[in-house]
């Protein structure tokens, strides 16, 4: 009785050994169809972490660094935490009665995103300090996660985070067990990404670099609390990106994926360290299955940096060409 | 022949299993007198680490902070960046003859540290703008490196990063190996630690919180670099502690290290969470192996976090008493 334990036990240990084994030589990134951008990735990999190898990066260089909005989820209609921004001008109106009758409140409380844009950036900070400022960081981490629990995307009729793309996330799996550290390099709120990333992208508060509203130290009634200002403190977008990345990181990242004309000067300042460098653009060229835009769009604008980026052959991922799926609920 | 290598080999091993299991009760903290200190520092972490108990804080959520000037290595007689300013003053003088008689560079070409503090904050950023500036982030760092590897501490005749804290290192290290995530929270210069925290601290760069300046994105014939502008943007030192820790970490600390007034906020910031938290101070106490001061100094001063420290049963650290070796060196 006992040998046939062992001999079960052997047998699935056998099987597991064999299908570890397996596992380990299936393809890492199954949702990419193949193409260059792949073989780009998987060359990149390859190539840094062969030892010995000319192109080969320590592991405590290998800094991976992501825009947020277009490259790891969607930011269409609006970015997302502009959704979440106008959504909490509502909760908040009741206790603003005159937003009733002020913009840029007024347009926000009938949806009227042509009415927001109307009364510009002055407006549009108004928003954000209305709405990201006022309470403890605590407070509004709690705000945050709430709202990711609960709010729908309005065309997909799913929470937000399940508007991640699947290619990336593999992507970034991959990289990290190949040792690369990935960190988030956003224009979004760093406080608005922090409570939900790590569980999303399996990456942690502090590997989240974006931009801030000033936060003070308090002592309220002897506790000591954090209140969040209504003052913008760091834009990381544009060139902030690699100012950014140098206060965060305090190196050069080898590898960046972006989507905008934002993330240009992240991906110049990436390639212009020594050694292999990897530069990638997400291009949405799939109106059926997420959007299509790019030089014309308001939101998430491709323009120059797609011009560079074809120039100095860098890798643009054709979403419909190259993504055999978008995200992870397509998958079932 | 092959069963005697069999029998080598499992005797190799089972001596490899003893000695393994030797040294994992090996005493972690060997450079601590046993004493309230060291006991306090063990039973956090067991407490903390310990899964099920009624204090287990989860590994992802074991972040650890500790000043620098002070707490892990010596800041007498002047902080070692100070030195290093004065050192690069005198290394840039040929180039500014109009300094020999303008303060407060005068006063520190005559290494007249009286005549700079007369000169006052206007002085010391004067000096800082003067050497912390106008380069790239990258030549920075290699000046740093270059300095680090060649200055000498006036008394000890030694590189600064030999003055670094046996006792610090090996708490470090026992907190990391209970999956703590250990970070730097320093009122110096980010730019100035990062070069060599990872070589002497096992901290890498990303994990270095600082003061800083403002830094630029510039393409400069083509080529991206960020350069290092002549104004004070952040500083981390007292209620800027936990600012700095929610701006770079977005998580409060579960323990947390300091040795000044400057570390008082970040203590009362770790200690305001819920569930149990370690907040440590090390006094200086020992003149004869290294500086006895607190109250009344110019550096480090410790009067008002000390009178929190005692009221609230914080643990504070007697260099003099509590620890057998101070810097690394000794132990040979």
């Amino acid at each position: 009785m006992l040998r046939r334990w062992f001999l079960v036990l052997g047998t699935t240990a056998g099987l597991l050994g064999s299908s570890a084994s397996a596992f380990a030589q299936a393809d890492p990134l199954p949702s990419w169809n193949d193409g260059a951008p792949k073989k780009a990735i998987l060359d990149f990999v390859s190539r840094t972490t062969t030892a010995g190898g000319a192109d080969f990066v320590p592991a405590d260089q290998r800094i991976a660094t992501f825009d947020n909005d277009g490259t790891l989820w969607t930011e269409q209609p609006v970015y997302f935490q502009f959704a979440f921004a106008i959504d909490r001008v509502k909760a908040l109106a009741p206790q603003h009665p005159e937003w009733k009758d002020r913009e840029p409140f007024k347009s926000a409380l009938a949806d009227d995103l042509a009415g927001i844009a109307a009364s510009g950036e002055k407006g549009l900070l108004e928003i954000v300090a209305a709405t990201h400022s006022g309470m403890t960081v605590e407070a509004f981490s709690k705000i945050v996660s709430e709202w990711i629990a609960t709010a729908r995307h309005p065309r997909f009729k799913r929470p937000y985070i399940e508007l991640v793309y699947q290619p990336m996330l593999e992507l970034m799996g991959f990289l990290r067990a190949h040792q690369f550290k990935t960190f988030i390099v956003s224009g979004g709120g760093i406080e608005f990404m922090r409570p939900w990333t790590e569980k999303v992208y399996g990456i942690p508060p502090e590997q989240v670099v974006g931009s801030s509203g000033v936060v003070k130290f308090e002592l309220r009634d002897g506790k000591p609390v954090l209140i969040k200002e209504p003052k913008v403190e760091f834009i990381d977008d544009g060139p902030g990106k690699p100012v950014g990345i140098n206060r965060f990181i305090g190196r050069r990242p080898v590898f960046a994926f972006g989507n905008s004309d934002g993330d240009q000067q992240m991906l110049e300042y990436t390639a212009g360290g020594d050694g292999l460098r990897f530069m990638g653009l997400v291009h949405h060229t799939d109106a059926v299955r997420e959007y299509a835009y790019d030089r014309q769009s308001a939101i998430g604008k491709l323009d120059k940096a797609l011009d560079e980026a074809r120039q100095r052959k860098w890798t643009v991922v054709d979403m419909k060409a190259d993504w055999k799926t978008i995200y992870p609920f397509e998958r079932k």
